[in-house]
């Protein structure tokens, strides 16, 4: 294809270029004389092909110098319709490997009381923990402060958090000792992610403080995610108190940017919410949590 | 370095290997009859290196091939030393290019009720929007199903958020029309990201979901944060209510994940306290906001 213009365009009788394919918008040219701006009238006929499935989850889509030549527009352009395909979580690049289609997001978040396992069972997933390994260890200087520890042994303990087989979170949870002593690796085979601090071990809980942020996949957490080295991981680590405000476990997880994303809701004056949420007594909890 | 050992361990009178450098430490051999896992050591060695400022911020520290050599110890060891200082966020990791000396997080979130140029200020960085332009377009399909238009036209806000100069974030705002039709240039270039909605429109604001993620730069996005192509960005999707339930503004807004952290604080029973804020009349807002 070193040629502009009309020959990609359809002809009468012409087969479609692939079975499935949504030939009108596929091939069909853009229209010049129209007040919709070209990268506009792209984005839609992309958002068409996505739609009527003419790639599949996962699949590489025509790269930027192909749809230039198809549809004989800058390269600007394509990028213009690309970028808002990609911002909307339809679309999502990988690593200079070209641009994909994405899968569908695994939601969480603190919307929902029961935590990321009952998003996922929302879903139609069903969550599953792999116990990786528990073992004391001298805790990192983040994890001391965040734990407000000197020096002190905390227990490590790492597992995976499956969807459906699919590996969806990777958790590198810190507790200090003596409180981690009590713990069961049957307490971190079930359940939501606080599971094993109120159930296994009792805890009444209060407050819990997280950042957000977003680092590239080492070769590591690339294997256990089953992802790309060097791919965006959205990196979630949380602090948790008892109710009565001693810190019980600092947790570091990581999860796929291309597979999950974290859902919040708040309210205007949201700070005035959270000091009269923390001023109310806690609601008894009557619901199992899972 | 092609001979493993003692070689690069201190000699007596020896000159330390650069001007600061923590001789004691960089050199020291690590303790092979310890209880502590060399891993660990490693750690609380780079650890002590960062704090007495043997490499500069944004700085790369030696490859995990010339750690190796110098400590004798094998590349898993020295990963799992990188890995935990890449997630307590003292190191980062570039695109295949090595591990870096990471740069101070800036902070915004919920916490603070008036945003993130509070928080900015509260870092004692000077806020500042640069308004990239303003222009009706179409709206992209998760940007209507968000504002619940129908093939609506919507006014694109685009602006860069800095803190003293330096870029922060890149926010591209999508707000309905009429509504749009009122909205100044000015409203535009101060205050925080809802002063447009409530000083410039005079809209009284409840609700505001957010959706978090991680994604991969594109071209563009790099060239506007001022990053590397595909290095790991932090995606925050808003989208705002008025306090009588409208959709008022979409918000897509992007952040270096090198650079930003999102702060979030919920407490047990998260969702009880959401829905009892909701039922709260919101308080009056005396403080002015920025």
């Amino acid at each position: 294809m070193t040629d502009h213009g009309d020959d990609t365009r359809p002809r009468p009788g012409e087969a479609p270029p692939r079975p499935g394919a949504a030939v009108d918008t596929v091939q069909a040219p853009l229209d010049r004389a129209s007040a919709v701006p070209l990268y506009h009238q792209l984005y839609l006929v992309i958002l068409n092909q996505l739609e009527v499935g003419t790639w599949a989850v996962g699949e590489a889509i025509s790269t930027e110098e192909e749809l230039a030549e198809r549809y004989d527009v800058s390269r600007t352009t394509i990028r213009q319709a690309l970028q808002q395909l990609v911002w909307e979580g339809y679309l999502q690049r990988r690593h200079g490997r070209g641009t994909f289609v994405a899968e569908p997001k695994v939601h969480h978040g603190t919307d929902q009381p029961f935590g990321v396992t009952l998003y996922l069972r929302a879903q139609g997933m069903r969550p599953q923990w792999r116990l990786l390994g528990m073992a004391p260890m001298l805790a990192p200087r983040r994890v001391a402060e965040a734990l407000r520890l000197h020096d002190g042994q905390v227990l490590e303990i790492r597992r995976l958090l499956l969807g459906d087989d699919e590996v969806i979170g990777f958790h590198t949870a810190y507790i200090p000792f003596p409180l981690a002593a009590r713990l069961q690796a049957s307490h971190l085979m079930e359940g939501n992610s606080f599971f094993h601090l109120e159930s296994g071990l009792g805890l009444k809980l209060g407050e819990s403080r997280r950042v957000i942020g977003a680092i590239a996949a080492s070769e590591t957490d690339a294997e256990l995610l089953e992802t790309e080295v060097d791919s965006p991981l959205l990196q979630i680590q949380r602090t948790t108190f008892s109710a009565d405000g001693r810190p019980v476990e600092f947790l570091h997880a990581l999860y796929r940017g291309g597979r999950s994303e974290y859902h919040l809701t708040s309210h205007a004056g949201g700070i005035t919410a959270d000091v009269q949420a923390a001023a109310t007594p806690s609601q008894p909890r009557t619901a199992k949590k899972e």
